[in-house]
């Protein structure tokens, strides 16, 4: 068997669209999926953070990718979140997506407990003697327990079947020291940032791709950004990274995550249903006014029509302070105490 | 009905002990519960934090709950550990643990997303609404998104079935906060601190009782803390708060945790078995000298004997720098982790 | 020469009344001086955090202390901040302290860039060496370089004149630990804690005193506080705890630190002048409305009048919700990003 | 007089030489100014953090500035760092070096205190209000109170005077961000960057250049990745900033900083004489094994001999393990401290 290609490209983390009882919208979902692959993803990646894996059940996970599978058909690789209780239980989800056929899975580090170095290594370890699919690793330690450097080195050298990093620090020196470590002995492993906000600095010091949830939202311009950057267009990369990062603050910084992403997958036509964790009425009052200017964002790129109560006036291209200037009194708050 | 009473006294988060397997160790947790009642803890509270619920499958963690509540047969009340992947299901789990005859559920809050305070709300709200038998709402925000004080108050004002909280941040000013805004209309609602190393001054500001994991190891002490504490014994209490804070350093930062926990409680002459988080090489010859620490911690109580490789020598009562020492050592490394 | 007495005790950490221009007002400062002494508190504290040491210069900072023990003449022990520039300028500060007999310097581990152990011990030793006054530790890990448990025992058996360490973490197992790390051996050395909000069960768990920007405001209550938890009656200097609580969250969270002091001591008839930190035109609104606050709870105290504006009404005793409802919400900001 | 030119290219924050008594040693300071200018640095930037500018007395500072600015006589902009205890204090500075003929000084935000965007905002306010010398922000939230993106932008509209940030954040979106709110009003002002770690990324999304403490030791590759960056030789560029990062990360990590950037500097051939901070006796034991690693990797680049102990070999090129285990480890000891 020839080696599998290196991931590269867009991966899309999706959200998992719902019915009125709160069930997996299976139609919806298919849709959802054809259409992500029509607006030009490299491949797709569901059970993400952005695909809420944690609020389903082991089931649920599965049917989700069992039905993206089935309708994806091999059109584009399909990375597969397999995270589950304990070491066991994760690698019975490994070998049933390798069944699915999915390109790959990709595991985030053990969560709920901080753990050590080197119990991330032991646990990944374990996984990577037993999976009968391709793993990534997956960094993401604002929820999760750190994955450090040594530790990647470690893996990618010990285990073949471990062959990509998907890191959502948004930490570009982080990312160097990663590469720089690993890619020397294993040119093939994959690095995937999962922070759209640095897209374009990432790609250019280094990276593979992306798994960015704004993919699943301006799919466009996620894979505009890709290409541009890739062709060393600079000056219209960054120019589109800056209204990248407008629309991914927007949808990150407004709302209890990912319920600024789902309020923007509505507004390009997905009956998404509501999400699983409950939100209080004020809550859903305020996502209201998100939404509107989400939908203000969207029409400015023409993928929307403006909301019925108007947008904001600017003075050509993107307006940089009405939108900035809430999210930024969230941020400020975020820095001031040490966390963003 | 009588109203329920309030929770007090010292409930034991009990590790679950595994075979070889890897599979619940039935007869073990059995002779464990009784050994824990006989050594006079007021509660029980399994699918607690060490009892590392996330490790277990949904139906494992039903089975737990089920194995201890027959085994208790009412001696003492059970705190059922009860969240699960979103808000049906853990409703759910409340009703099987209710039909079980539980006295409450505890639910962590949500994890893995860190949620603002209204989604904290709107989640346990929906639960209040709907639950058939009493919950402890359970903030441990080092893990999982923290309940603030004006949920707390607003949840026990809205919800009669919402009785008390569990508290692990170890954070006294909290605690009395907590205490000021509830306490005048719930005088019923209940304060339990899950952090052994202040349990004696969390008692004295105004808590009710504690679900701590070193009264799964030396059930005789943490008792004894409370009852001196309660007796207004300060100064002998103190003795013992020393003592304590020694004996829940050395089990919480010498391993990840639980692991310290479940080496002390194998010295206590219980067959826990390996835990589903596996190990390193390396980590499993650091666990041995960690066994023989607590062990000689445990031998100047009297509760095992010496190591056969002998322990250093104290000059009286409890030796201050040693232990210290090496705790002080992986403190450095809790704070590393943004933990302590 | 007999050893000097071991710090005990409440000290006050004073604010700096300046004049119109900007200037130390010399007689405001002395008549504070003398009020304090008058209400109670054991020791005072100036060139503190709470004294704004950072925002004088170094003949400023001098003359505060020589006024203040000129005024003082031996009625109450003095505590002189002396941290300077670097390691020769605090020796320089220390003697020409020690000139003015007071009873010890108190030097804050070195701030802005953020220290290892190694250095703070290295920076404090030096200092050990050539003091010829007594050396109190000063540990704010939220504003300098951590000084940590192993840190203060070694200095602590190295040099006789580190005789006490103030702890503003408001951390109790912290606190622990340094008590049995270093009472063993140094029984006269002294443990301080600068976290008004946990005086009380400090108290009870060992320590020696507290430095309290509160007793600069309402010495008779802290004073009061410290005298009935040395006695050994729980319930009311639980109750009076509680009071402080509310009062020190009101001074502390309400405004950038310590303008909510400063607003609460011009309550207590003192023309502070404004601090040097200039505020902002809305910042001078909302410290308009913080004073009302302030004034209604020192009002319920007795200390001052209600404002003219009335208080809102409440059930007898304190109130426990109003306060903290507004408290609470800058607090629950801080505890969801993970800082308090 | 026609505007200034906009701040642009690499600014050095230079070390200062101390003579055996620890006094600045004008001599050498001369010489390395001289030397920094002889190898193609745009700027220089003394008393930053580099400069350890809070270890030096007031007059020290200013004495600093004054040499520098003699012996530069013009040759290349001076950025004068100018923060000091209080608002006036600074306005002083300010004039001062406006005197010296500086190009602009840069000042740090408040720090010590952790000050909210309003105090930010009217301390900056206060500054522009009163300097007679164009000013840079400075903002470097692990050490000082954030300056946040409304508080830049409004300060940028209001205050012609304030002409530039440095931002050490190494935050890529945030800086983004400022661009984003201030560049369409003030094209001229001047956005830098503190950390050389992402020195590259930053120049690609919009930065005019950088002050960067490599440039003091490395003056040759810091220019040259500038160069290369804006040549849009984009892979030629990324090598030299792996190689950056490498060095970078040696002297950042591997003592508390600046020390082994003052090794570095010793190895470039400078008497830099020890530094204020004493340093225990293990350090220095430390510091000599860092000097040796340092001195392999200047060897790699040709700038000096091997040590007399020989180097690890290496395949071609940079060895990319070696180093970077070590870095790790310190890395791990940062996270510890909260700063990475």
């Amino acid at each position: 068997m020839p080696p599998a290609e290196k991931l590269r490209g867009i991966f899309t983390p999706n959200i998992v669209p719902l019915d009125n009882a709160g069930e997996i919208n299976e139609a919806e979902l298919r849709r959802y999926t054809d259409w992500l692959i029509d607006h030009g993803v490299h491949g797709l990646y569901p059970n993400g953070s952005t695909g809420e894996f944690t609020r389903f059940t082991v089931e649920e996970r599965r049917r989700i990718i069992a039905i993206m599978a089935d309708q994806t058909r091999g059109r584009v690789p399909i990375l597969a979140g397999a995270a589950e209780a304990n070491v066991r239980e994760t690698i019975r989800a490994c070998e049933y997506y390798h069944e699915l056929g999915v390109r790959a899975v990709a595991i985030v580090s053990p969560y709920y407990y901080k753990l050590s170095p080197p119990s991330v290594y032991a646990y990944f370890a374990e996984i990577g003697r037993h999976t009968p699919v391709d793993v990534t690793l997956y960094n993401i330690p604002m929820f999760a327990s750190p994955i450090d450097v040594p530790t990647v080195q470690r893996l990618s050298e010990e285990f073949e079947r471990i062959v990509a990093i998907k890191d959502s620090s948004g930490d570009i020196p982080h990312m160097i020291r990663m590469i720089q470590a690993v890619r020397p002995n294993r040119p093939e492993f994959s690095f995937l940032t999962g922070w759209d906000a640095a897209l374009m600095p990432m790609l250019l010091i280094g990276c593979d791709g992306g798994t960015n949830a704004t993919s699943g939202v301006v799919p466009e311009i996620t894979r505009k950004l890709y290409d541009l950057t890739l062709a060393g267009r600079i000056d219209q990369a960054r120019e589109l990274q800056y209204k990248l990062l407008k629309l991914f603050d927007a949808m990150i910084y407004s709302a209890d995550f990912p319920e600024g992403f789902r309020a923007a997958m509505q507004l390009r036509g997905f009956d998404t249903g509501l999400g699983r964790q409950p939100l209080s009425a004020n809550q859903h009052v305020e996502l209201a006014t998100i939404r509107d200017t989400l939908q203000c964002l969207l029409a400015e790129e023409g993928f929307t029509d403006e909301p019925v109560s108007g947008c904001p006036p600017r003075a050509g291209g993107v307006d940089p302070q009405q939108v900035s200037q809430i999210v930024q009194g969230v941020l400020a708050e975020l820095k001031r105490r040490g966390l963003a």
